[in-house]
Parts: structure tokens; C-alpha cells; sequence
């Protein structure tokens, strides 16, 4: 299933990263603000968590900055710079008035947050950006590991760990075709990440078979020296109608 | 890796849930508060999250009536009463300080929380309660999925569903042999669980070999009739000294 808020964009099958403007209609009038109401919640208000934060230690800022330094500035109407990489914005909603939510209390959609940005105090949680290459093929992920994240003591859970494997890989397929559902993921845990730590994670297309999507993921220590994770992912394109039918 | 409090008691080798005292000494005592005071920790403030609180629905208050009196009360000192089940605690917290931690900040050590209790407000993000039968070759979770954890618009995200995977196959592998540490886990994601819904989470001993413990596990609607998600789980039972190295 489509897991996170880069993946998918309410149903309306365009990528959150890289949207301007919802392209589909409310389908519940009685449970749906106006569209221009959806503009001013998702992109007036919304704090973009791919920002550096004063969290942010020595060495998520050192790559943060060597890979935005090699990315393309978004500025609407321009042509890019043909610079090799991509950072892609990343908010805590998502439209869930669009699909799935019509039939959750109006509570539960109101107070709903993505996961991985559920906790606003910065550096507890989950501190990340993705940058994706211009072609595609890669998908390169800075993860600093908050201390809200532990699993045995002093080290990040897997549960977090897979959490993060679901959203880069998943915000890579939906890059490339989007809307897409996680059908399978596979990771192998080989080392333990030290909670405050900063790793990357670095997801690779594979292969295309059809509607399916093959994706290969690592998660390694920033030199590269030490590999944490394996994983692989597969996504299925889906079409529209099926996210509909929530 | 082994991955959250229910699976490890900071390399004493001991399971948390069954646990009354710790069994090891500190290793660096600079850093390591006495042993009373880590019991005082652990048991004196610690609420037990496997407890019912105003949050849980009508279908995750019935489940856990339904388990909970075909479960033995744990009292010190007195045989078990011979019933099936057996509820397990659920704390916050991990004990930290044994290993791994002593590399870390002492500010990040002491604001560690366990990545599936780290939300305090009722209902919000994991709540969730374990129950092992006694020959443990089954353990069963039932889990209310809250508002926090938001993937696709209105349904969970994936990553918070690898998360109570682990969770639970790894409670259930630390039943048998603890310590351990999960070396992989594999997840078909066949439909979307809602927002605010409470699903069943079994997990069973497929089989043993040596050191390797053979998980499967499956997440479906409380009345059976839909799957949600298929896993299987791969555990590896290592030494103390193992953990102890960090």
C-alpha cells in the first residue's frame, strides 16, 4: 500500500514533492473544505520539515549542504539548472479528505499527521531529507536519529529503521510512478545505529516489470565504511480508480 | 538487531517483562546510576502501557477482556493459575545505561524513549497490548492504530505496521530465547488498515534451528475476515557478551 505523503496525493494521483495546486475534486462535499481551503492548509501554514532545523548536528549539515549544493533550485516557471540532483519538500498532512478518510470521524482527520513527522520538538524523532537525482535512478536520504526512536538501548528501532526504508523508497517509486502501492518490503538488519547518529540511505531502481517497481535500499554510516541495513521493495502503479475506492 | 524493551534488558541477558530485579552489574559507573535507582526507574514511576486507558475503543476493550481472562495473574511467589494466556507489561523506557548508551550523550540517554511509547497522550500514535500463550509458540497483540500515524491519507503508514511487526515477533522471540537480535523481516502489505481501527496481530514459532528462530506473523481484522499484512521474521539468539560488545 501507498504509505506516506510523498507518495500519493489523496487520490488524485499526483506526487505531494512536486505539486502546486490539488488537480481533482472534493468527492464528500459535507466532510471537505473548499480547494482553496486545502491550498491554505497544505502550503500556507505548513512548515517544510526538509529544512535545516537547529537540531541538525555537524554531519547532517555537511551533507545536507553538499547534496543541496549540487541541486536544482525550484523556482516555478523556470527552466531547472541542470544541477544532478533534486531536494523534495516534505510536510506532516496529507489530503486525507481526497480518499480513505470519508469514513473516519471528522477527529481522526482532523488530528491526523504522517508518521515520520508526527513529533514537532526538533531533533527527538525523525530528522531527514531527500534528495532525488535528476534521471531518477537514485534516491539519496540524510537520516539523523533521534533519541524518541529507540529500540535496544542507545540504538534506533527497527521499526524506525523500516519506517525510513518505506519512505525513501516509497517517495522514489511514487517519483517515478506515481501513485504507487508498497506491495513487499524485505531488510536485512546487519548493524545497530547508535541513537543521535546520522546515517544515509540510498535507494536504487532496479528494474520495471509492467506496473511493478523493484527497488534496492542500503543504509550505511556517512563514509560509507559501515553498512547498517539491507532492503528491497517492490510497488505497484495503481491506477486512480482504485485509490478511490479507498 | 534486537530492537525494543520487551526483547532485551540492556545486556543482562534477562527479558524485561519477567523481570523483578536487574541481574548484572554496571559497567561504567561514572555513568550508571545504582542498581535501586535504576528499579526505582524502571517499576516505581513507570506506567505499564499494556494497561487499558480512556482511549481504547469498544473493539480493543472487548479483545483485551477476552485475552485478559483466559490470562494467569502474575503474583510473586505463587504458581500460575493454569490459564492460556499471559498479558505483558509494556514500559517506556529501556535500561539504558548497561550498553551502548555509554558512547552516547548523557542528554540523549537520559530523554531515550522506546520508539513505540514515546507519544504519552491516550490514543494518539501505538496502542497496543501483548498477550504469549503459555507453551509460547503463539503471541498475540491487539492493536489500535491512533491519528499519529498516518501514512496514505486516512490509513496507516507501512512503516508504523513494520513497526508493531517487530514489535510483536520480537517479544514473542525474546519469549523463547532471549537474548536475540532480528536479523530480517519480510512484509506483504496486502490492504490498508484505517486510521483509528483495531486489528489483530498474530505471531508464531514456525521453527528453531540452532541459533535462529523462524517467526511468521499476520495482521487481519479482529473478526479474521480480512488480511491486512503477511510477515515472516527471522531471529538470531546471541551471547551476552555479544551485547555487551555494543
Amino acid at each position: 500500500m501507498a504509505r506516506n505523503l510523498a507518495r500519493i496525493l489523496g487520490g488524485c494521483g499526483s506526487l505531494v514533492p512536486f505539486m502546486k495546486t490539488p488537480a481533482c475534486p472534493p468527492r464528500n462535499s459535507s466532510s471537505i473544505p473548499p480547494a482553496r481551503t486545502l491550498v491554505q492548509m497544505l502550503f500556507s501554514k505548513s512548515r517544510d520539515f526538509s529544512l535545516p532545523n537547529s537540531s541538525w548536528g555537524e554531519e547532517m549539515m555537511r551533507l545536507y549542504e553538499f547534496y543541496n549544493g549540487q541541486s536544482d533550485v525550484e523556482t516555478e516557471g523556470e527552466e531547472n539548472q541542470g544541477r544532478e540532483w533534486k531536494r523534495l519538500p516534505s510536510y506532516n498532512r496529507s489530503l486525507k479528505y481526497a480518499t480513505g478518510g470519508v469514513y473516519l470521524s471528522k477527529i481522526i482527520q482532523s488530528k491526523a499527521r504522517l508518521f515520520t513527522r508526527n513529533i514537532r520538538e526538533p531533533g527527538a524523532a525523525f530528522e531527514y531529507v531527500l534528495f532525488i537525482n535528476k534521471e531518477k535512478e537514485r534516491c539519496v536520504c540524510v537520516f539523523q536519529a533521534g533519541h524518541l526512536l529507540e529500540g535496544p538501548p542507545g540504538h534506533v528501532h527497527g521499526g524506525a529503521i523500516a519506517t525510513m526504508i518505506d519512505t525513501v523508497t516509497g517517495t522514489h517509486a511514487s517519483a517515478i510512478s506515481a501513485p504507487v502501492m508498497t506491495a513487499n518490503l524485505n531488510i536485512d538488519y546487519r548493524s545497530p545505529i547508535p541513537l543521535g547518529s546520522t546515517v544515509l540511505i540510498e535507494s536504487t531502481l532496479e528494474k520495471t516489470e509492467g506496473r511493478k517497481l523493484y527497488i534496492s535500499c542500503k543504509v550505511t554510516s556517512t563514509d560509507g565504511s559501515k553498512r547498517h541495513t539491507d532492503a528491497t521493495a517492490l510497488f505497484v502503479s495503481i491506477s486512480v480508480a482504485h485509490l478511490l475506492k479507498g
